[in-house]
């Protein structure tokens, strides 16, 4: 197939699973990248040892001439040990994320790392191309975990990004079946980034009850909240009520940061505490009714 | 081409022009119709009086075999009076809107008339399929005017859509393009409605400074407010400003109704108070930059 993404990555079909906090270690990752595609590492769910453990464990479960990569947000508090891991690793691609691209691309560059960075927006991407990135990732509003405050869709995102520049494009948000994996190269991506579906699979390692809670779930069963700190979508459920009732009547930045407090994100994804877990997924969880493996996935993708 | 919706209307390319309040007279929707789609006068802001006229001018400019139809909003204060115009002038095709299916369904289908529903989610989509109108047209989040509560993408509700109903389907909401136009077949649609595009066309009714105003607008120009009352996407001026900001101290629905008013669409789009007036336009603006005719957006999409 002559497609830039497979070429960038080595890879045979163009599609690489989104590196999300709390579902994707290194099962998940090598499991993807086993199928053809692109395994990520999230690694903004780990501490820098815990990262090297996945990192070592993804590469010995890799078969031959599989490759991997670490999706990383840069504001992650421990980045420069996490970059110090990944270098020392010798990791061979990095999605950097929530941050500015100019930061690490050449640092992770020079040391002969492929660099892919993620945007919500037309302007941010081209700031990427002029960073030097290998590739962008543009991801539209009905996609799960931090989304842009423009909340620009896939639909609306993808063709604008496609004219802005000229490197490598991958379209996220929204896309988990065959339909909208069609519909993302007739936008003009030439490859995909899928979470919700792959966070929802068996190799995940969200807890079960998060995974059958949101599979199937109703239209409007997520919401995008939190604008005043970080915009998030968050599956409806108390916290989440409780989130929505305070941006109601106009709560403050930090009412809101006390009310979200810390590790909110583990105890909904990670412990299945479904009632007062923070629970980030993306509007395609409605269409994804069954328990799957990675293999059942890309049988459905490209059959 | 073996389309159904082509078949249904009898129309050449399964390209509908969205019935648009204050954009919508019978000159855009004639000159959509001669060009091989489908026109809609948009009666959401006629008086039966004007939209009896509008009927009349259209059908005088229609090319011999082209065929037209009205949008109607069912929550429309004079609706029982617009429904006999419609009769009377005998409409071959109504889009309803904004209203349960099973209320005007029936009526218009016994007089011949062929009816098309707008929905925002599955569910409805459902209802309209049971209440025996003809198509739907599903309308993503991304579109501009009245939307969803659920904030469903066009890339995530065109696939529920297509696998919850087995009726000709019709997608809305950030179709500008001819990508975005390739995108919605992929999802499963069989036609696509166009509202933004042809808002901002020369043969549009709305106000010239609306347009240019609208042209090129940038990502996150738009935002969807007024969700206590019905949702409706707005660009960013002092009028939407002072929405915003109302909710997000907690304004009560009463409040907003208040700062809403009456006649504000009037006064944005076809009188051009850029700064006072309800400017409803979708995302899909960012990527319409020239004054084009409808002429020119056939070619485009069809060439």
């Amino acid at each position: 197939m002559e497609n830039r993404i497979c070429k960038l990555f080595g890879i045979e079909y163009p599609i690489i699973q989104g590196g999300m906090i709390w579902c994707s270690g290194w099962r998940l990752a090598s499991a993807v990248s086993n199928s053809g595609g692109l395994g990520l590492i999230g690694a903004g769910s780990m501490h820098p040892d815990n990262l090297r453990h996945h990192i070592s464990s993804c590469r010995e479960a890799l078969l031959p001439g599989r490759t991997f990569g670490v999706n990383v947000p840069l504001l992650y508090p421990e980045i420069e040990k996490i970059i110090e891991v990944i270098t020392q690793e010798r990791v061979p691609i990095v999605f950097t994320s929530a941050g500015s691209p100019k930061k690490w691309t050449s640092y992770l560059k020079e040391r002969g790392i492929i660099v892919v960075h993620v945007v919500s927006s037309t302007s941010f991407a081209v700031k990427c191309q002029e960073a030097g990135v290998d590739a962008v990732v543009a991801e539209g509003f009905e996609a799960g975990g931090h989304n842009g405050r423009e909340e620009t869709t896939t639909f609306c995102l993808i063709p604008a990004v496609r004219e802005a520049i000229s490197i490598p494009l991958i379209a996220a948000g929204g896309v988990s079946s065959r339909a909208s994996y069609n519909a993302a190269f007739a936008l003009g991506a030439e490859g995909v980034q899928i979470g919700t579906r792959f966070a929802l699979c068996k190799e995940s390692s969200a807890h079960e009850s998060f995974k059958e809670l949101c599979r199937g779930l109703p239209e409007g069963g997520t919401r995008l909240l939190l604008k005043q700190l970080a915009p998030v979508r968050l599956v409806q459920n108390d916290f989440s009520d409780a989130v929505a009732q305070a941006e109601g009547r106009g709560a403050s930045a930090e009412e809101l940061s006390d009310l979200l407090g810390k590790g909110r994100a583990k105890k909904g994804i990670f412990e299945g505490d479904l009632s007062q877990g923070e629970l980030e997924i993306g509007q395609a969880a409605t269409m994804i009714r069954h328990a799957e493996s990675v293999t059942d996935i890309f049988n459905d993708l490209t059959r």
